[in-house]
C-alpha cells in the first residue's frame, strides 16, 4: 500500500483500468439497468478479458455464462462491480476478499451521503478493503471507462457512446452525472477521453490516487477533473507537483459555495481565508488550470494536442471582420495576453498585401475585399508567423468553394514551417462535404480548430499560463531555501501560557524575521532603563497573552520622549489593562523603539482543514479590512510563490512608491514570507494561526511591529 | 429634420424600412455581387413594392426592367441603393435629389475609413443629403433588412437566410460583418430579427437615429447593437431614456481598446476616466444591458419574449445532476443572484417527494432515481413555483421516450398557472423526432428553453437587472432635484485668472456644498484676525491659481495653535511659494479651520468628448491613486445614480464604519454629488474639470477641504 502519509497511493489502481477479468455482481439482462449496461457494453465493444455476470436468477447474460455467486466463478477475478443495494455490499466484499479480487467498483448508493448510519457502513467498507488489500471505487459512483481496452465498468449513458480516438484526456470526477456530461460534450467536440472515472464517495481510493495513477499512463496527456473538495490537500499537492514535472496539465472545474464568512477565526488571516480563495491560490501555486465551464476543457485539449509550446503572450489576430477582431483583441487583453501593434518589416509587408483601407495594425482586418483574395490571407499569415515579435497567431478563415482547398493547403504548409502555435477559427457547423474536407485536411495536420474565437482566446491564455508555470519547474528559483532558526523556538512554542507579543516576536527573530528593538520591563525604572538603551522616543505596550486587542484595552502608549513620560505611561498602561481585563496575567510592559514611516503590510497564516497552513499577504490596516485585498498560498512556499503573492494584490502599486515616496523593499517582504512559511511548516502541529500585523516596510529593510501566534487548541 | 441638438432625428427614417419602391444603382445580374444580391433577394422573398435595377448594360435583372440611369425611372423612388465606386456616389446623389428620393443606402467603400480625401468626400455626401432632405445609411455599410416586409437592401450573406418569425429583435451595428454573424447565429438559435441595419460610416443618419426610430415600431421588442463608439453621447442618452420608458431593452456589445492612460488630463478625475469605464457607467446608468458575446443577445431575447417579469433575484435550481446544480448555483451567486436554502412548507414538501439521499436544499438534486420518476419532477417544480421566497426557477429536464411528453405537458400546465419566470434547460441538439415534439410543445407555450445552464444564469441576471432599472423609471427618486445656486457664481466662473482654491470653494458654497470655514488674508495681522475668528487651531494655505500643488510648493502649514505660530507660518508659506514659483500671482493666504478626523472622499468631474461631463466618486488618497477604486456616471445624475456610485466602489465598507468608527454620512455625499452634477450641467460650456479632494465626511455632515475648478481652454 502507500509509502507515506503524503504519497500518492497508486498500488493496485492499475487493475481498475486493466483488469483481466470482470465480475458484475447484480448483473441484469436489461441493458438500461445499472447491472445490465456494463455487461452489454463490454460485449458490444469487445472487451478482451473474461466477463462473469453474477445473479442467481439467470443462466446467461448477453451471451456470458451467469453465476449464482462470486464464489462460484471458476477463474480469478481482477475486478468486481457491485450493483446491489447498500445492505448487501459488505457480504459481497467478504466474498471479494475470499476470491482475492484486486479492485471493486461499487455503484450502490446509501452510504455517507445519507447520514450517520450510511457513514458507518462506508467506514466498514473502507476497513474491510484496507484489511484485504482491495482498492475501492465508490460507493455511490457511476464507475469507470477505459477507452483503449474497452473496460466499461460504468452504468452512465456514455457507456454507449463511440469513443473518439486517440483519447488523450483522462477525466476524474466527484460528480458522476456532471462528469458524464463533460465526457459527452467533449466527444461531440471531437476530443477523445482516454478514461472516465467517477469517484463517488471515495470510501477508500480517492480523487488524487486515480489522478496519480493516470499521470503514469502514456496515453494520458491531459487530466480533467471535477472537484467539490479534496479529501487530502497534501496528496493533491503531490499529484499536482508530479503532473507539472511531467508537463501533463491538470484542468479542474472546482465548485463549492462556502463563502469567506463561513470560517470562524480569531485572526485576520483566518477570517479572510475563504475556501474558494484557498483553492484558487492552490491551483495557481501548483500549475493547475482552473476551468469554469464544460467547453474550457475541450478547447484547451484541442490546442494542447497540437504539441506546440506557447512561449509568449503576444498574439496576432488575423480575421475577416474588423468588429470581431476588435472584440477578440479586447478579450485577449483582458485575459492578460497582449495584442501588440505590428511594426517594422512585418508592417511593411502587410501594407503591401492589403487594400488601402484595410487595417494593417493588429487585429489585422482583411476587409471583404482582402478576404476574397486567398493569396492575401496566406501572405499575411506567413508574415505574422515570421515576425519575432509575435508568439501566437489566431487566424480566422472560411472555406469557400472556389478557393477553400488552397486556403487549407497553404495554412498547413505555413504551420509546418514554424514551431509557433497557430489557431484556426472557423465555423465547424457547415455541413457541406467540401468544407468538411478542408477542415479534415487542417485537422489531420495537427492544427487546432475552434469555432468560437472568445473560447480560443481563453484557451490560449490558459496555455500561456500553463507553459510559463511548467517552464519554472526545476529552475533554482522555485526551491524554498532552508532557513536555520536560532535557538529557543522550541521552548517558546511550548510555553504553557498564551504567547505574548514579546514572545511571538522572539520566535520571529529566531527565524531571522526583523522585529522592532525592544525590551520587557516589569517596573517603572526598568522601563526607563530600556527606553534609554533604545533611545527616545519609545512606545509602551502591555504584554499579556490574554489581552489580544491592546489598543482597545488602553494598553498602548506611543511616542514617549522622556524618562518621566515613560514612568507615567507605564503606570497608565498597567492601570488601563487592569480595568479592561482584571484577571489577565500580565508579563510586563514592552518598551519598543518608535519607527519612522513606512508601508504597513500584513503577513499571516491560518490552518485549512484540507491544505494545512495557508499563508496570506496584504497591505495593512484598511486595505485588508475594507477591501480584502489579500493573496494566499499554501505553505511551504517558494521564492517565486512569495513574489507572486506580493504582485498579485491590487494595491501592489503602493509598494512601488507613490506620491513621491521611494519604493518599498519588496525583497525583504519576500524573505519574511519564506521565513514565516518555514516556521509554520517546522511547527505545523503546534501553530494554529500567526499574524504579523503590521510589518512596517522601508525603502530598505522592514520590521515587525506586532505579532500574534496562536497555538492549536488555544 | 431634427427638432434640436439633443433630439433623436427620426424624420424620414421610416422610408428605410418601408419604401414603396427601391432603385438599385449599379445593379448586377450576378447574385453574389453587392449590386446583384439585393435584387435577387427582393425577387425571391417577394418584396411587394416596385424594384428598379439601374445599369446601362442590362435590359433586365431578375425579371425586373433595368434602366440606364435613375433619372430614367418612370415612377417615384423612395429608396436608392448605391453599389458603385466611391467616385460616382456624389453624381448619383445629385440624381437622387432631382428624383426626390427619400433615403439612400450607400454600400460603397472609400470614404472616411481611407483618410483625409475620403473624409472630405464623405462630408460632401453629408452636406448634399442635408441640403436635400435625404437620409443616408452608410457609406461603407452592408445595408439593411426589414424582415416583415422583405425589404432586403443588403449584400450581406444573411440576405439569403430564411427569417425566423416572429422577429422581435432589431439589430443595429457599426460593424457590418460582425452584425451579420450575430444575425446568423441568432437565426440558428431560433431568435427572429425584425430588422438588421449596418450603419457603416454614419455620414448622415447615425446609430442612435436608427435605434430611436426602431423603438417606435411595434414589432421591435428588443434592440441589439454592436458599438465601437457613439458619435453623439447626448443622442444616445435620449434614445436610451426613451427605450427604458418604453420597457424595450437595449443590449449592446461594446468594443474599444483605449485604455485608461490614453486621456491627457491634469485632474485625478480626468486621469482615471478611461473610455471603457465611461461607457460602462453610461450603460449602467441608462439601463442598457452590456453583452460580451454573440450568445448573450439570443439568450436574453429567448427569456424576454416569454413576457414574464423578473421581480426578484431569488433563484431555485431544479436539476438532475448535483454537480451541475452546484456549478450553476456558484455562477448565479457570482452574478449577484441568490440561491437561498429552501425552508418551511416548501422544504417539507420537497423532502416528502424526494428519495432519502436527495438534496432538498437548493439546488434541488433529484439524483438518478428521483429524475426517473416524472411525477417527482413536476411536484418539485410546482412546490418551487408556489414558494413566495422564490422569484425564478431554473429547471433542468430531459425528454425520455417513455415519459417525456408527460413532463412537457406538466411543465406547460405549471407555467401557465403562475406569473413567475421558469426557464427550462435541456439539450436541444437531440435530433429525435420525439424530443423535437416535446420541445415544440414547451416552446409554443412561451416557455424559454436554453441548452446551456450558465448562459441561462447570465440571462436571468441580466433580466433581473434590467427589470429593476425599468421599474425605477417614473418613480420620484429617479428625478434629479433642482438646486438654486446662491449668487455670485457667474462672476466667479468668468473671472479672468485661474481660479484659486478660495474661489473654487466659494463656487461650491453657492451650490450648497459644505466647505471649511475660512478667510483670505493678505497680511500677517489679517491672518491672525481670521484665525481668532475661526478659533484655533487653523491651517494656512497659499492661494494662487498658478500653484496647483500647494504641498509641493511648501505652501501649506497645518495645526497652528497661537497668534505667533500664524505669523511665522504666514511668512514661511509666502517665502516658500515665492521660491517655488517666483512669477506666480498670489492672491493671499487662506486661513482655514482644522477639521476633526473623518473619511476622505473625492468627487470630481471631467469632460468626455462623447458624453460631456462625467462625474467620479472614490475614497480619497491612496484608494484612488493605488487602487483606482472609483465609480463614474454621466451628468446630470439622479439621486439613485449618486447612491449607486457610492455603493459601487470596493471600499464602500470604509464608509459603513470600520474599526469601531461610526458610519460616514452617506446622505451628505449623495447630496454633494447631486450639487456637483448640477454645477457642471449649469456651466457645461465653462467648466473643463472639477476636483473636490478631499471632501471630509463625518458621521454627520461633511466639508470640502480643497477644491479645484479648471475652465475650458485653461
Amino acid at each position: 500500500m502507500g509509502t507515506g502519509p503524503f504519497d500518492i497511493d497508486t498500488s493496485g489502481i492499475e487493475f481498475f483500468y486493466h483488469p483481466r477479468s470482470i465480475a458484475i455482481v447484480g448483473a441484469s439482462t436489461k441493458s438500461a439497468k445499472p447491472g445490465g449496461r456494463p455487461v452489454m457494453a463490454l460485449r458490444k465493444r469487445g472487451y478482451a478479458g473474461k466477463v462473469y455476470p453474477i445473479n442467481p436468477s439467470y443462466e446467461e447474460v448477453e451471451g456470458y455464462k451467469c453465476y449464482p455467486s462470486l464464489l462460484d466463478v471458476p477463474g480469478d477475478v481482477d475486478m468486481a462491480i457491485i450493483s446491489l443495494p447498500a445492505e448487501s455490499v459488505l457480504d459481497v466484499l467478504q466474498q471479494c476478499a475470499a476470491k482475492d479480487v484486486k479492485v471493486v467498483v461499487i455503484f450502490s448508493a446509501g452510504f455517507s451521503e445519507v447520514g450517520a448510519e450510511g457513514r458507518e457502513l462506508q467506514e466498514r467498507v473502507r476497513e474491510l478493503a484496507r484489511a484485504n488489500n482491495i482498492r475501492i471505487l465508490g460507493p455511490n459512483c457511476l464507475g469507470l471507462i477505459n477507452s483503449a481496452n474497452s473496460v466499461i465498468a460504468s452504468f452512465a449513458f456514455i457507456a454507449d457512446l463511440e469513443p473518439v480516438t486517440p483519447g488523450t484526456v483522462a477525466f476524474v470526477s466527484q460528480s458522476g452525472a456532471f462528469g458524464a456530461m463533460m465526457y459527452a460534450q467533449a466527444t461531440e467536440a471531437g476530443v477523445g477521453f482516454s478514461s472516465f472515472t467517477s469517484v463517488g464517495n471515495e470510501a477508500e481510493a480517492e480523487f488524487s490516487d486515480f489522478v496519480g495513477y493516470l499521470l503514469d499512463t502514456p496515453e494520458t496527456q491531459v487530466i480533467g477533473g471535477y472537484l467539490e473538495g479534496a479529501k487530502d490537500g497534501d496528496k493533491l499537492r503531490s499529484v499536482a507537483e508530479k503532473a507539472l514535472r511531467m508537463q501533463k496539465p491538470i484542468l479542474i472545474l472546482k465548485v463549492g459555495r462556502t463563502g469567506a464568512g463561513a470560517r470562524a477565526a480569531s485572526s485576520h488571516t483566518g477570517s479572510l481565508a475563504g475556501d474558494d480563495q484557498i483553492y484558487d491560490a492552490f491551483f495557481r501555486q501548483m500549475g493547475i488550470v482552473r476551468i469554469e465551464a464544460l467547453g474550457d476543457l475541450t478547447a484547451f485539449a484541442i490546442l494542447h494536442r497540437s504539441g506546440r509550446e506557447y512561449r509568449g503572450r503576444r498574439v496576432a489576430i488575423l480575421g475577416g471582420s474588423g468588429g470581431q477582431g476588435v472584440l477578440l483583441a479586447d478579450r485577449c487583453e483582458r485575459l492578460g495576453l497582449s495584442v501588440p501593434e505590428i511594426t517594422g518589416a512585418t508592417r511593411e509587408k502587410l501594407e503591401q498585401y492589403l487594400p488601402d483601407f484595410a487595417s494593417a495594425r493588429n487585429p489585422i482586418d482583411l476587409t471583404a475585399q482582402g478576404g476574397r483574395d486567398t493569396s492575401t490571407w496566406g501572405k499575411c499569415l506567413r508574415a505574422l508567423v515570421d515576425d519575432p515579435g509575435i508568439d501566437v497567431v489566431l487566424a480566422q478563415a472560411f472555406f469557400r468553394e472556389e478557393v477553400g482547398m488552397r486556403v487549407a493547403e497553404e495554412l498547413v504548409e505555413i504551420c509546418q514551417s514554424t514551431g509557433k502555435p497557430v489557431v484556426l477559427m472557423t465555423h465547424l457547423r457547415d455541413d457541406s462535404e467540401f468544407v468538411s474536407r478542408c477542415i479534415a485536411l487542417v485537422e489531420n495536420a495537427g492544427i487546432p480548430i475552434l469555432s468560437d474565437g472568445l473560447q480560443a482566446a481563453e484557451a490560449v491564455a490558459k496555455l500561456c499560463w500553463y507553459h510559463e508555470k511548467a517552464r519554472q519547474v526545476g529552475d533554482g528559483e522555485s526551491l524554498p531555501a532552508r532557513i536555520l532558526p536560532g535557538e529557543g523556538v522550541d521552548a517558546l512554542i511550548h510555553s504553557p501560557d498564551r504567547l505574548s507579543e514579546f514572545q511571538c516576536k522572539r520566535i520571529l527573530r529566531c527565524y531571522g524575521i526583523p522585529v522592532t528593538s525592544e525590551g520587557l520591563a516589569t517596573s517603572e525604572e526598568m522601563a526607563v532603563e530600556q527606553a534609554r538603551k533604545l533611545g527616545y522616543p519609545v512606545a509602551l505596550k502591555i504584554q499579556s497573552g490574554e489581552i489580544l486587542h491592546k489598543t482597545e484595552a488602553g494598553g498602548i502608549s506611543l511616542d514617549l520622549g522622556a524618562d518621566d513620560d515613560v514612568r507615567a505611561a507605564y503606570r497608565e498602561v498597567l492601570a488601563n489593562s487592569k480595568r479592561f481585563s482584571p484577571d489577565a496575567a500580565v508579563q510586563g510592559v514592552l518598551v519598543q523603539e518608535m519607527l519612522k514611516d513606512g508601508v504597513e503590510v500584513i503577513i499571516g497564516t491560518t490552518r485549512d482543514p484540507v491544505f494545512g497552513h495557508v499563508i496570506m499577504f496584504g497591505l495593512g490596516g484598511i486595505f485588508v479590512e475594507a477591501l480584502r485585498d489579500v493573496s494566499f498560498r499554501i505553505a511551504p512556499v517558494t521564492r517565486r510563490d512569495a513574489e507572486e503573492m506580493i504582485r498579485e494584490i491590487k494595491g501592489y502599486r503602493v509598494l512601488q512608491g507613490m506620491r513621491g515616496k521611494p519604493p518599498a523593499d519588496v525583497d525583504v517582504i519576500v524573505d519574511a514570507i519564506l521565513r514565516v512559511s518555514q516556521l509554520v511548516t517546522d511547527y505545523a502541529d503546534e501553530i494554529e494561526e500567526l499574524d504579523i500585523n503590521p510589518l512596517v516596510v522601508f525603502s530598505e529593510g522592514a520590521k515587525a511591529v506586532d505579532a500574534l501566534v496562536t497555538r492549536r487548541r488555544e
